[in-house]
């Protein structure tokens, strides 16, 4: 891909586009009438029925079913750590990849739980990565958003189509339930400044402490966002130019791997903050890709709740987590089985013999 | 049971609440400890960290473990249907009981996914009723209470110590880990006017639809606990006297098997609007209680999440559902078990080599 121009990318990346469809509303008003069937109240189980409608609108059938789930996890670096917006050594981001590779780290745990699989993408990690990870690194990290665009339009669209690429393999795999996942010291503050862009908002509603930075580390990152924008002046109208600008690789590769859900009709939840900016960026790209979209958690970075509004979703879990790596969404895959379950398990008033609503 | 005096069931109830003493703060310490030596941001796991420390001291080990799960379904049918507060007709109740006995219902399905275990109480349905259920009868549903008290003290006592006692059962053999559930038509009124009374609320803001009346029931169904708020005066100081006038014999059972699990140092999560008042019951008889209860899902009923609050408890999971039975609280142990994976499962800093913070 690297031997692409800008033109052949942008070609590519046109073609998924297009291939993104609506739902189908046949499969969602069967499954309508399946779930008032069922021995509840209409309605009743929220949006456990919102969900089995949603998979039947995605896979065109009144009677959807998960076969295999995977967490793509995308890697990333950022120059703009330089500023000292981040609490973590940027080393922490190939000493985490290691983790993941062993492991031993939370995304794991709760994959494994979900009975779910991690795949890890080196999209552009900073340092030297080897063992078993997907090596697709588009560049060592971005620049320093700060005192310049992040990254070249060519190295966001390459790095988009990693995402799409990725997820695409897993598709093929029988993958029906992917997530997104996002690694990278320094990565909630590109996510910032996309959130605000596209929010709209003041940068002190949507700028937080990430893995915890003081007071200090506050007013340097939302002041590294304000030069950001001031020296890059990123038009909202043209994400590729937001992305390219004030995003990250692993930014764009979640983007990229939500526009390939869409386009192959494949469910995609989505994890926490930087998935969110993601999200953002595939829905300015594709509007069209928000109906594939899976909220998970509402994460503790203040502008998490906001961004997800703007798309329209809302989050099933709230645990207060800010911790990244999919695993907001490794947890919502069990939910999306029990609108499944609901859907074909229950039995209905007639099978059951119980009286429907009188009024 | 039923051939004891009140002045018994109310020493038993003593005894009940006696044995509730606090959590294990030494057991927590040592949670936090290995919690923060886990490879992730300090705190970032949020509720998940809670619950791991929250079972610890619960169980008081640094190392706490979930054997048996299982959801306690109590069934009760309520006098004042007879003011036209619900959707759907009293037959509904013993009806859903059957269905619940042969697994059809929607508790069955979540309950199935989480490998958790459904038994059903008959505390006080108003139908005569066979099958596998445990059967403890205490009246043939509560009475009118908009024209009277819904049930007397003994009654009140009675139906506590039913939950008490199927709770103490089921963690004699081997469950530790409980939920609460109810099933019975016309329920969320009763709910209402404790949440009402405990919240201090005004009937407007905590008298929702619950499984769907329309306008005119919703009129009936507001006027209906305003008659009982007037006509039996209950003392708010007196939890006895609130739950016998203006409660159920199933919300009954569900707070005094809350009692039972605190006693038994076994966390008990909390359903949905009707397992809320049982729980806000069960606060007012012992606050110490609240630290052994695990909240669930926020219910679209209005008062819901109010109830939560003024114990302090914040719902994990937000998908307006409004169906009661347990269905949040089965969704929920998945999420208790997560935080058990976290704290088992996930490599430490040293382990895994990974840098910590900086700043």
């Amino acid at each position: 891909m690297k031997n692409l121009t800008e033109e052949q990318l942008y070609a590519q990346l046109q073609t998924l586009t297009t291939n993104i469809l609506d739902l189908d509303e046949e499969a969602i008003s069967q499954i309508q009438v399946r779930l008032d069937s069922l021995t509840k109240p209409q309605g009743s189980l929220g949006q456990l029925e919102h969900l089995a409608k949603q998979l039947g609108g995605i896979q065109r059938t009144s009677n959807p079913k998960i076969q295999k789930k995977v967490v793509l996890l995308m890697a990333g670096d950022h120059g703009v750590v330089e500023e000292g917006v981040s609490a973590f050594p940027q080393e922490v981001t190939p000493q985490m990849v290691y983790n993941i590779i062993s492991g031993g780290a939370a995304i794991n745990v709760l994959a494994r739980q979900a009975g779910a699989e991690v795949v890890c993408t080196d999209v552009g990690v900073a340092f030297p990565l080897e063992g078993n990870i997907i090596h697709k690194r588009v560049a060592d990290g971005t620049r320093n958003m700060a005192k310049g665009p992040a990254m070249s339009r060519h190295e966001a669209l390459q790095a988009l189509l990693v995402g799409a690429e990725v997820a695409e393999e897993k598709i093929r795999a029988g993958y029906n339930l992917l997530a997104t996942g996002d690694l990278g010291i320094g990565n909630t503050t590109p996510s910032s400044a996309i959130v605000a862009l596209y929010t709209k908002s003041p940068l002190e509603e949507v700028v937080g402490r990430g893995t915890g930075i003081d007071d200090a580390g506050l007013a340097k990152k939302r002041q590294a966002i304000q030069d950001a924008f001031n020296i890059n002046q990123p038009n909202i109208h043209d994400p590729l130019d937001v992305l390219s600008k004030v995003g990250g690789l692993e930014i764009a590769a979640i983007a990229g791997s939500i526009l390939q859900a869409a386009a192959s009709r494949v469910p995609i939840v989505i994890d926490g903050f930087i998935s969110t900016a993601g999200a953002l960026i595939a829905a300015k790209i594709a509007p069209k890709s928000i109906a594939f979209m899976i909220p998970s958690h509402g994460s503790v970075e203040p502008g998490h709740r906001k961004a997800l509004a703007s798309l329209g979703l809302d989050p099933v879990l709230n645990l207060n987590m800010r911790l990244g790596e999919g695993t907001g969404a490794a947890i919502t895959f069990y939910i999306v089985e029990s609108a499944l379950h609901i859907l074909q398990e229950m039995s209905t008033f007639a099978d059951a013999g119980v009286s429907e609503k009188s009024q």
